[in-house]
């Protein structure tokens, strides 16, 4: 048994109540390096409860369709950005919260050069990059302590299709 | 009247003076999400006087050879990660300080994949993707204050070549 879940093209309204959309769009707040560079700048609502920003990698491999989603997670402790170093597509899966629960799961894709911030304590699907393996710059908290919570559906989602 | 400059393909080890090297490299640190991906874990030594780490994106111009260098800049107050979100090679200009002067400039040309952190206060050159335009999320200091010192060079440096 198993739920569908429909997946739209992620644009920053959409995803304002779970994170930031890291993208070039529209007109650089800066220009920098004799006009040669523009910068769109500080784009991501970091939050940590302690501890300091790190950057890792993530090496991922594809998934498939149909892809099932059959648990969320989140992080108590800090946000957590995805920046893509490749040119891959991915799936962003979140949910609401209800009293600890994750609710009402919605599927995002991203579209090339797209990063996302996800806030503090959303609940998250894995890294997902569709197709192809992709590498992630990841910018989240370093610190001491427990920082993860999953959450496994009783009736999984599956993702049979993705906008083109 | 300007002088050469030659450039190495960047590596950890000759890079470690003037920052880190954020790449995929031998084995990951973690296996996450039931071994589907792999985390290389806190690749960056960030480092801020106050403020705190932000997100930002470089949208930049492709440079061409012959690549002059007239000038390199510092950021007192806090450390640099650029981070290609296209899978474009830049060239990293960096230098010694004597005194507050810019000495020694080396050049470095990435490869696919390849990440910097620059540390706090170090020397560098302007972002230069060569060749085509690249996108860049860069990681440094939101905060306030001046962070930026720059230095022209009496004589420039000019970048004939890079290795194939």
């Amino acid at each position: 048994m198993t739920q569908t879940l429909t997946v739209k093209l992620l644009t920053a309204t959409d995803f304002a109540a779970y994170g930031d959309v890291i993208e070039v769009s529209g007109e650089p707040d800066k220009l920098i390096n004799a006009g040669m560079c523009g910068r769109y700048h500080d784009r991501a609502k970091m939050d940590f409860s302690d501890g300091v920003a790190g950057i890792s990698i993530f090496n991922a491999k594809g998934r498939q369709l149909p892809y099932v989603v059959d648990m969320v997670e989140r992080h108590p402790e800090g946000s957590q950005a995805f920046i893509p170093m490749t040119q891959t597509c991915f799936l962003v899966v979140v949910a609401d919260d209800d009293n600890g629960t994750p609710v009402n799961p919605k599927a995002f894709l991203t579209c090339k050069g797209q990063s996302v911030n996800l806030y503090r304590g959303v609940w998250h699907g894995v890294l997902a990059p569709l197709y192809d393996a992709g590498q992630y710059a990841v910018v989240d908290r370093i610190g001491a302590g427990a920082n993860l919570e999953e959450f496994y559906f009783e009736t999984p989602f599956v993702i049979d299709a993705v906008p083109a």
